[in-house]
């Protein structure tokens, strides 16, 4: 239980103190906040969470990086070198990267502004002792949210780089992957993060039809055993979307997701 | 535009007569009927199809191989065979394989179970000069309709068997893929069908979900070229299920998609 991370979404109307309350209370010893949950000043917001005795997993979230025009994409790559700096500041050592959809039909473009704007992040990333963790969405997201959206894709842009850049594996943007055991072990030294939560039937908005883990169709005790054979011992985050479960006050989300980690995760 | 084909889904309440009225009085050669919408006597559907003056492309739909017993397993596998003389009778080249979800979270076991099912009807369909097509799902449809969810995996499913086997390429399931063009080439020879439609914001219910040509992300006519330049010279379904435009009268329908294919697909 003490590799359990609550990442801040899964209680997604919830303030930061609220988020970090709830896990004192229930022993959990890890957060992964959020950009939009921070404060005007993250050093205080970096106090508030090390003072409560957790540490930080990863913050969530850079990327971005298509856009139509080099204004556009030169404004995305600024916003990343403020989280790259926040992530700092927060002590986070992964930044956990959402990489963005097309601004067109070109998706092999789109993917090279991705490239493009890692290769300039990673070297600022290095230096500010920051991992940037590349996370695939569901090809579901292909066309809102990211255009990387496989697990060896990510690993393919990670693994030019030293070990600055990274991949994030969330089980439920990768778990349909019929190479995935493959790429599990391929991602060896390159494991930024490891996410669970569960595939339950979509909802009228897609991103935000995350299950608990144990209410869906993802063998997760076999992905986790996969990504500890593969040599990753870091924090796992139980990140979920979900309104029905954002309504819940934050205490009972962190209790339940506690609960479900030991019965479904480990 | 002799190879558009009219995938019968597209006009989802429409009956067989009217779906074929409509592709004769816009120039359509070619259908794609489903088996739920034919008759109790597929010789008279093949009868009424071709004295119409049409062509049949393929026949939707066999598979949904895994089930939790043998006997659910057997079945199904009784189903396909029937399927398969359907497909015989009406004069249809390929029969398009929707390989089915997982009775459990063994997507592993699944997936063999759906090998297994192909490999009892590859000789039955070579026998009867059907191609089976093996068709990859959206990932999205991983837990609900098909195990079978990437173009790579449909090719290594076919590559075993002789020609009997092969892959159907439906741009919205597959147009995410980093592999995507790559795959098209390793598939030459393969290509049992090629159906377009478009990627649209998700609605309430995915499976609904799909666009008219032209209304949403996917590069249509690169991947049209890149499956001719594979060697395919068949025709090209426009299959859409979706309910707005399934409440058009089959001829608006087959007129539109006669319009898009020909300013976005060619």
């Amino acid at each position: 239980m003490s590799r359990l991370s609550f990442n801040q979404i899964t209680s997604g109307h919830a303030s930061l103190a609220e988020a970090v309350n709830a896990c004192v209370k229930h022993g959990v010893e890890w957060i992964a906040p959020w950009r939009h949950k921070l404060s005007a000043k993250p050093a205080e917001d970096a106090r508030l969470i090390r003072e409560a005795g957790l540490k930080i997993s990863s913050l969530c979230r850079g990327g971005m990086f298509p856009a139509a025009t080099a204004a556009e994409r030169s404004e995305r790559i600024d916003d990343n070198r403020r989280a790259i700096e926040e992530a700092a500041t927060l002590g986070a050592p992964v930044l956990v990267l959402v990489c963005g959809p097309a601004p067109d039909r070109d998706l092999d473009g789109a993917r090279r502004m991705v490239e493009d704007g890692i290769a300039i992040l990673a070297p600022i990333a290095r230096s500010a002792g920051v991992q940037l963790g590349i996370e695939p969405l569901h090809p579901m997201f292909a066309a809102s949210r990211s255009v990387v959206v496989t697990l060896e894709q990510s690993l393919k842009m990670a693994e030019p780089f030293g070990p600055e850049v990274g991949v994030v594996i969330d089980a439920y943007h990768v778990w349909w992957d019929p190479n995935l055991y493959s790429l599990i072990e391929r991602a060896r030294g390159r494991i930024a993060g490891f996410h669970v939560s569960d595939w339950i039937p979509l909802l009228a908005d897609p991103l935000m039809s995350r299950g608990m883990m144990g209410d869906g169709s993802i063998e997760l005790r076999r992905i986790r055993a996969a990504v500890d054979s593969a040599g990753y011992t870091g924090p796992i985050e139980v990140e979920i979307f979900n309104e029905s479960l954002w309504r819940k006050p934050a205490e009972d989300t962190v209790r339940l997701c506690a609960a479900r980690f030991e019965e479904r995760v480990l």
